[in-house]
C-alpha cells in the first residue's frame, strides 16, 4: 500500500517536483509534466510520451538524451489533460514536428487528440502512435482496441532513437507504427496497488491465486490460475508470446527479439532474474536470439504485485534503435554523448501565461456572481463527499473519481474567483473555469466537466442576463457535447445516466414556464433518482473495468456526483433567488 | 512476499544465473558470485563487495566500470562462505591489491576475514573496509559496531572510482575508510519481506505504525512511532543525520553531501519522490549543497516496506570520486570509456579446481564409510526438519536457518560420497565434506559446521581406525573451535547450549570405558535436554535479532538441529555396531 504522502489531491504535483529535484540533470518542469533539462537538436522530431502517474518510471523517468523529449504527467492513474499535453509538447517542440506516443486507454486518447487538434491547428506537425501491445487485452483482430503495458518502452525507445538519428516525421511515425506492431507483451497479477489515502486496494486477487492478462490497474484478464513455480510462469508467459507472432515474422533461427521482463512494483529483482533465468533458455530453444533484455521495473502500478513480458520482434532498423545509448533517470544505456545543459533562459514554460479578462456587461457581471457562488457551492459538496466518491469509484472502477472531482473542483473555483474579481462576466467566468477544472483534473471525468462547463458558458454569453430558457440550452449543450466526446448512452452506468433525466426535466419545466430555480430543483431531484437507479446496472461495456459484477448495488460514481453538484447548485438558486414556487 | 521460486534452497543459485543471463555484458559468473565482464586496468586495485542475497541491487547489480570489480553472492540473507569471497577476489584480482567492502554484519565478518587471512597467505595485499554507516544501531561511541546499509554504495563507489584513478591499494583503503567515515544512514520500516517458500514474514510492524531505525533484516531499531506524512518523515530522518555530524564536518553553509534516499522495495518511486521534495528543501534550509542525489531502490530487502536516507559528507577527493561515471547493471551514471569486453579465454574461474584424494588406510577407508552412512543420516534428518528449523528460525532470527542446513548437508553428502567412490580416509572424507558445507552454505552456521567438521576430521586421521577416544578428542576439538569463533557462552541460546553437554557427557561417558556407540547415545540425549532448555532463555545479546523476547517458548534453532544431527548420527552408530550396552 502507498504510506508516504501528505494531501492525496497534492501527491502528482509534490511527485513531480521531487522527481525534477532529484534529476534536474536530465529534465526539468512544464506545466504539464517536464521535458529535456538538455539541449535537443534543432528542428528533429520531438516525442512527447505521456499518461496517468503512478507508473514510474513511465512517464517522466523515461525523458532524456536518446528516449522522450517530454512527459506529460496525468495525476494518478489518470490521464493528463489536453492542456497538459498541449504545453508539455509546445515546450518539448524543436521544430521538426511532434510525434505523441501513450498506451492507448480511453482518457488518454480523448486527451491527447484534443491536444494533437490544437497543435495542428497552430501549424505543428503533429502525429500520434498509440502503444496496443497486451495481448490479453482484445484480440489480434482488434489490436486497435489493445491496452499499452510495458511495450510503451519499445516504441517510445524507437521512435526517440529515429529521431536522434536525424528522420524526418514521416520516419519517426514509420519506425513508432513498425515497433508497435512488433511489440507484445502480456503480464499476471497477484495483488492490486492501493492509492495514497485509499483505505483497501484497487484490486484483489485471491491469496494463492493468479490473474493472467490483467491490467496494470485492475483491467479484467483472461483467466485465473493457481500461482505457478518461477519456471511455471516463464512457460505460460513465453508460450502465449510465442503464439501470435507479429505478421510478416517466421520464428525462424537467428530472429533477434529485444526482451523486457517487467516487474510492476513489489515482485522484486531477485524473483525476476529466477523467471528471467528460465525464459531466456526458452527463448534460446525456440531459436531467437536476445538483444539488450531488460529485467527490472519500467511501467510499474506502485507495488502492485505482478509481472510482465514484453518480446519486440526487431529488424535491422529496430535493433539499432533498441541498441541505442539513451540517459534518463530511470533507463540509462551504452554512452550518450556529452549533454548539454540548456540556459537558465532556455528553461522558460513557454505556454505559461496569465488570462486576460475582457470585463461582461454589468448583467453578465452580476450573474457571474451568483456563478462564483454555485461553483463554491459545488466545491464544497465535493470536498465533504470525495472519499465516499473515491470509495465507490473503487468497487469497479479505478478509485480516483474523489480525488479527481476535488482537484478539479478546486482549481475551477479559484479560476472562477480570479475571473469574477477581474470583473468578468458568466460566459468567460465559466469558461475560465472548465479550463481549470479540465487541466488540473485530468482524466475522463476532468475532460467531461471541462466540455459541460464550456458548453454552457457559449449559451449564456458575456452580455445579457441568464435566463431559465439559455441556462437550459447551455445545459443542453453540455449534455450533447459529453454524449458526442463519450459515446455512452443512457444504461451503461455513466455520468449520462443522471445528466439525461437532468435535461429532459430541466428543458419541459422551463417549457412549462417555470422559473429556473424552481426547474433546476425538480431537476436535480431526476438527477438524484436516477443516479441511485445506476446501482442496479452493470457498467458500460468496453470501460475496462475490472469484476464488473460487484459494482452491482453501487451507484456509478460520476452519476452521483452530478447529482451532488446539481443538488448543490439547486440550493444555491433557491437562497440567491429566494424563490419557492 | 515472494511468490516466484522454484526450488527455495535454489533460489540464490538461479537468481544469480539469471541476473547474469540478463546482464552480461557487464558481468560473469565465476564460483560464488560474478566479477566484471569487461576488462579493468592491469595492476589496480580491484575492489571486491558482497554479502548475503536479496538485497538487489546489493550486490551482484554493483559489478562493473567504476564501480566493484566482484561481488561475492551469499545465499538468501546469509554471508557469502569464506570461501565464495576469496574465489570472487581471486578471479576479480588485477594484481594491484584486493579491497574487500562489505555491510558490518557478524556472518560476513567471519567468511571476509577468513578469506582475507587466505589471499594474504598467498601473497595478495588484501585489506578490508566495513561499512557502519546505520545510525539507529549503535551509539557513536561504538561506530564500529554499527551495521551496513545503504551507505554501502557512498563507499563502494568511492573505493572503485579510487581504483579507476588509479590509486594505489593504501590510497583507495584511506579513501574507502574516510567515505565510510563520511556516511551516515537512518532507516524505517513498516512490513518485512517473506522469503521464499516462507508462509510468514520475517518481522511485522503493526498496521499504522512506523519502526524508527530498524534494519534490513528487522534488526532492532530505536522506537516505535505512528506512520507520518511524507514531510514528517523527511523531518524526521534528516534531523537524525544532521544531528550526527561526522568528526571534522562543520553544517557549513555550501558544504556537499551526496544524498540516496532508498527505497527497501515496496515503498514505490512516486512515495520517495514526495519525500524527496521535501528532503531536498530542509537541506537547502540548512545550507547545504546536494551533488548528484540518488532517489530510488539501491539497497532492498526483497519487498519489505521501508526507506533509508543516507548523507556522504564530500570533500574535494569524496566529490570527485561521488560524482565519477559508472556503468553496472544496476547503477548507470555518466559516459564511462567504451567497454572492452574480456575474449572467452580470459573467462576462466580461475579456482575451480578438482580435488585430488590421497586413498586412506583400509581401516579408515572403514571407518570412512560409516561417516558418510552417518553424513546421509545427517542429511535425511535435516531435509526432514528443514520448515522447521525456518520457521524456529524466524521467531527470532532471520528464518534462513532451515535452507542454509539443507543447502549445506546437501553439499556435503555429495562431497563424502565423491571422496569415499575415490578411496578417501575419513579424515579426508570429512575435510571434503567441512569444506563444501561451508561454502554451500554460507551464513553462521554454516561456518561452523565447517569449522565443527575439520576439527573432528584432524582428530581421527586417515590412517588409523578411529576410537572412541579419539572421536571424543575430536568433538571437543569442535567445541573449542566454534567457542573461539562464534565466543558464544553457555546460556546464550545458541548452538552452544547443546554442544557443550554433548561434548562433556561424551568425554564422561569414553573416560567410564563405554564403547562410542553407547557413549554417543547418552551424550545425544544431554544434547535433545539441552537444546529443549533453550526455549526458556533469550537470545545472546549482540546477535542483533529483532523481537527477541518473543523468542522466549521457542527453542534455538542451531541448538535444535544440532541435537537432531548427533540424535541421527546415533541411530547409524546403534545400526552400524549393533551394540547396545
Amino acid at each position: 500500500m502507498t504510506r508516504l504522502f501528505n494531501d492525496p489531491t497534492e501527491f502528482a504535483d509534490e511527485m513531480i517536483d521531487g522527481f525534477v529535484a532529484a534529476n534536474h540533470l536530465q529534465v526539468r518542469r512544464v506545466s504539464g509534466g517536464v521535458v529535456r533539462s538538455t539541449r535537443s537538436t534543432p528542428d528533429s522530431v520531438a516525442v512527447v510520451i505521456g499518461g496517468g502517474s503512478g507508473h514510474y518510471p513511465a512517464f517522466g523517468g523515461l525523458v532524456g538524451q536518446g528516449l522522450a523529449h517530454g512527459a506529460a504527467m496525468g495525476n494518478l492513474f489518470a490521464s493528463p489533460s489536453a492542456g497538459q499535453v498541449y504545453s508539455v509538447a509546445t515546450a518539448a517542440n524543436n521544430g521538426g514536428g511532434v510525434l505523441l506516443s501513450y498506451g492507448n486507454y480511453a482518457g488518454d486518447v480523448l486527451h491527447f487528440t484534443q491536444a494533437q487538434e490544437k497543435l495542428r491547428n497552430e501549424g505543428v506537425d503533429c502525429r500520434t502512435v498509440t502503444v496496443t501491445d497486451d495481448i490479453a487485452s482484445a484480440s489480434i483482430a482488434e489490436k486497435h482496441k489493445r491496452r499499452g503495458i510495458a511495450g510503451d518502452l519499445t516504441v517510445f525507445k524507437a521512435a526517440a532513437a529515429a529521431s536522434e538519428a536525424g528522420y524526418s516525421i514521416d520516419d519517426v511515425e514509420r519506425v513508432a507504427i513498425l515497433a508497435n506492431e512488433r511489440t507484445r507483451s502480456i503480464g499476471v497479477a497477484f495483488t492490486g496497488c492501493t492509492l495514497p489515502g485509499a483505505d483497501t486496494p484497487l484490486f484483489t486477487v485471491p491469496e494463492g491465486r493468479m490473474a493472467v492478462g490483467m491490467g496494470i490497474h485492475g483491467e479484467p484478464g483472461l483467466r485465473e490460475t493457481d500461482v505457478p513455480s518461477a519456471d511455471g510462469l516463464a512457460d505460460l508467459l513465453v508460450g502465449e508470446l510465442l503464439a501470435e507472432l507479429p505478421d510478416g515474422i517466421g520464428q525462424a533461427d537467428g530472429q533477434r527479439v529485444g526482451v523486457i521482463l517487467n516487474g510492476l512494483g513489489s515482485v522484486k529483482y531477485e524473483e525476476l532474474f529466477v523467471v528471467y533465468k528460465r525464459v531466456a533458455a526458452l527463448l534460446e530453444e525456440a531459436g531467437l536470439t536476445v538483444v539488450d533484455p531488460e529485467v527490472g521495473e519500467l511501467v510499474t502500478s506502485f507495488d502492485m504485485a505482478g509481472v510482465s513480458l514484453t518480446l519486440f520482434w526487431l529488424d535491422d532498423e529496430l535493433e539499432t534503435f533498441w541498441r541505442a545509448p539513451a540517459d534518463t533517470p530511470a533507463y540509462r544505456k551504452g554512452s550518450v554523448g556529452a549533454a548539454e545543459q540548456m540556459d537558465e533562459a532556455e528553461m522558460h514554460d513557454s505556454v505559461a501565461t496569465a488570462a486576460v479578462v475582457e470585463p461582461g456587461s454589468p448583467e453578465s457581471q452580476a450573474a457571474a456572481v451568483t456563478a462564483l457562488a454555485a461553483i463554491e457551492a459545488v466545491l464544497a459538496v465535493i470536498e465533504e463527499n470525495a472519499d465516499e466518491l473515491g470509495r465507490i469509484d473503487a468497487v469497479a472502477g479505478d478509485g480516483d473519481h474523489g480525488v479527481g472531482m476535488q482537484r478539479g473542483a478546486r482549481a475551477a473555483a479559484a479560476a472562477a474567483r480570479d475571473a469574477q474579481a477581474k470583473g468578468a462576466g458568466v460566459e468567460t467566468l465559466l469558461v475560465s473555469a472548465a479550463d481549470a477544472w479540465a487541466d488540473r483534473a485530468g482524466g475522463t471525468s476532468g475532460a467531461l466537466w471541462g466540455v459541460m462547463l464550456r458548453a454552457l458558458a457559449g449559451e449564456v454569453g458575456d452580455t445579457a442576463a441568464p435566463t431559465a430558457e439559455s441556462v437550459s440550452a447551455g445545459v443542453t449543450a453540455a449534455r450533447t457535447g459529453i454524449q458526442s466526446f463519450g459515446k455512452a448512452e443512457v444504461g451503461d452506468k455513466t455520468m449520462v445516466d443522471a445528466i439525461v433525466p437532468f435535461t429532459d426535466t430541466l428543458a419541459a419545466e422551463v417549457a412549462t414556464g417555470k422559473g429556473l430555480t424552481a426547474a433546476w430543483s425538480t431537476a436535480a431531484d431526476a438527477a438524484t433518482a436516477a443516479a441511485r437507479e445506476t446501482a442496479d446496472l452493470l457498467p458500460r461495456m468496453g470501460r475496462a473495468r475490472p469484476h464488473a459484477e460487484k459494482s452491482l448495488g453501487t451507484p456509478d460514481a460520476g452519476a452521483h456526483s452530478f447529482a451532488l453538484i446539481v443538488q448543490s447548485i439547486a440550493v444555491v438558486l433557491t437562497a440567491e433567488k429566494g424563490e419557492t414556487e
